[in-house]
């Protein structure tokens, strides 16, 4: 699929206006979660004074990226007659712009939705490369789509709105885009400093962002190359659904950090990584991530079987063979992964 | 989106084995529903005896096309660990390929899916095009993607399972097609005999499947062209959702002749029609259609104003200038079709 999705970076919102004058819609609506719908959308319109526009709020937090979000918005949007020539516009973070793109996709055979992420993570990685969907059960994104938002803007200005925890959280994915970017094969990257500078913070989103672009121009579908990004995630997706099905409180950033910590382990393990590199990464990642109180291995090798990289039945994880240098479809036996999972993380 | 759809035709499997041979998935899951399961089931077991698969089976009938089916169907495959490699095959008409076909397009962002159409209807019309979907409440088709099957394997001898008013739903559609055709426009053909010898109907599915090929080939998002297909669609989908709603028992193609014979009407009025040749039409199409009970015309209009061809808060119809000149995006006044709704249909 062509990518012809529109990125915008301006905090006064020229660009993105006379876009969206230039590309008229019949109505437009604005979905939020009930954070965004109070610390992002005052600046939205602030942004957007003449936007004619519904706001639509959902609840808020990675436990309500389900079917039942999603149905009740879709309801929603037919309830209210919004047809086929409409604009969706999800103003939040990674669940309103994953669970907004998935609507937008499928509702009348797909709308134009624009996304204008306002946390880190969403910036830097979930707004960028056209993967929608929702969890199923507790499984992650096990439904969804592959399809570009017409436009993406992304202002600054909604990263002062963020805490530290989330500004962390957002931190973690573009960790992962230094770790597995073969441009720093040769280089040796040493962790960043924390906390980055505002200079830092803006220059680490448009690299992030570049990055990502250019893997998914490649690899849309994710047949081949795409298959790296997924490095942490494996382990990741795995206890973020534990914590999502123990109520336990862990931000996606905050189980790849941890999915991170492990699959550099596995990494070291089967590929023979340096320990002294190996234990700089892990410990300058330990800062991004958090313990859940109790790990039920069992449970998570249930997710873990659950995940949609696996194949005939066999988990498969990216490794790392050196920093840039990430090997897609390893396959490894539960065994040894339930005896890294019974170590000590730290 | 390019379109690599294979069609495969032969009764007798050996192409559709050999595709089948030759594109291996990890594993195969059969969805048919509790008729076809029945009636189709067997003679699929005996042309495909080599096929690994599981078989489910959901619901029959148009009131189940819903999100309820999709979401049951959905956990189903995950709790039963059918990974991004799964081939699903779509083992029914029209509603098991258009759920099969949307679940396929979202379960793990998209998995293969292969039709196999058992109905007239469904072997002229619903599994061809890449137009997959379920209704939303009573509103038919209003969330679903645009995705081309793997494959089509059309075998005529599920014809042998169908009843008479099996046959003529999905002959209505082949006579929209006929209306429309641009290569009918100066030939003004005439109303085909009903019942058609066996021969006639396998040279009208195949006419059928190549028209809207080629129309589908050309504008698959429905941009332009492929609007002409909703010819009878306006006030077919209304007339359907009606019934849907009052648990009236009417099929697909009985709603269409309905909305053919009201549209029909409709471009008498706007384009000025010999009224022998629509008089000659309207009284063919009648053999096709059902009478609904009672007719709650404010009913239907709110269901028409949910019509996915709607902008901007106006009804859109596709008329025909003539035969095989198909005029889409055609605006008419409610009060305008409300009348017609109040004259009697026959």
């Amino acid at each position: 699929m062509t990518n012809s999705t529109k990125y915008f970076t301006d905090s006064h919102a020229a660009q993105i206006t006379a876009w969206l004058n230039s590309h008229p819609h019949s109505n437009c609506v604005v979905i939020a979660d009930k954070n965004t719908a109070v610390v992002c959308y005052p600046l939205f319109r602030q942004c957007l004074p003449h936007l004619q526009h519904t706001l639509y709020v959902m609840p808020a937090g990675e436990q309500h990226k389900n079917e039942e979000t999603m149905m009740v918005l879709c309801h929603f949007l037919l309830d209210q007659g919004f047809d086929r020539n409409t604009l969706m516009i999800a103003l939040g973070g990674g669940v309103v712009c994953d669970l907004t793109g998935f609507a937008a996709s499928v509702f009348k055979r797909g709308v134009d939705c624009l996304y204008i992420p306002t946390s880190l993570m969403a910036m830097a990685d979930a707004a960028i490369g056209g993967k929608t969907g929702i969890n199923l059960g507790h499984y992650k994104n096990q439904l969804g789509s592959f399809i570009h938002p017409v436009a993406v803007w992304i202002n600054p200005e909604f990263l002062t709105t963020l805490s530290e925890r989330q500004m962390k959280n957002g931190w973690v994915e573009m960790i992962k885009h230094t770790l597995i970017d073969v441009a720093n094969k040769d280089i040796f990257p040493e962790p960043y400093n924390w906390p980055p500078s505002k200079e830092e913070v803006l220059q680490k989103i448009s690299a992030s962002v570049a990055f990502k672009r250019q893997i998914v121009e490649e690899d849309f579908y994710e047949e081949g190359l795409r298959k790296i990004l997924n490095f942490g995630h494996t382990i990741g997706h795995a206890l973020e659904s534990y914590a999502l099905d123990h109520q336990q409180d862990l931000l996606h950033g905050e189980a790849v950090a941890a999915g991170m910590i492990y699959e550099l382990s596995l990494s070291q393990q089967v590929f023979g990584w340096d320990k002294n590199l190996l234990m700089a990464w892990k410990n300058y990642l330990r800062n991004f991530s958090l313990n859940l109180d109790v790990l039920d291995i069992e449970k998570i090798m249930i997710y873990m079987r659950g995940d949609k990289k696996n194949m005939s039945g066999k988990l498969h994880f990216v490794l790392l063979e050196k920093i840039g240098q990430p090997i897609a479809n390893v396959i490894i036996e539960e065994e040894r992964i339930v005896a890294l999972l019974g170590e000590t993380m730290f």
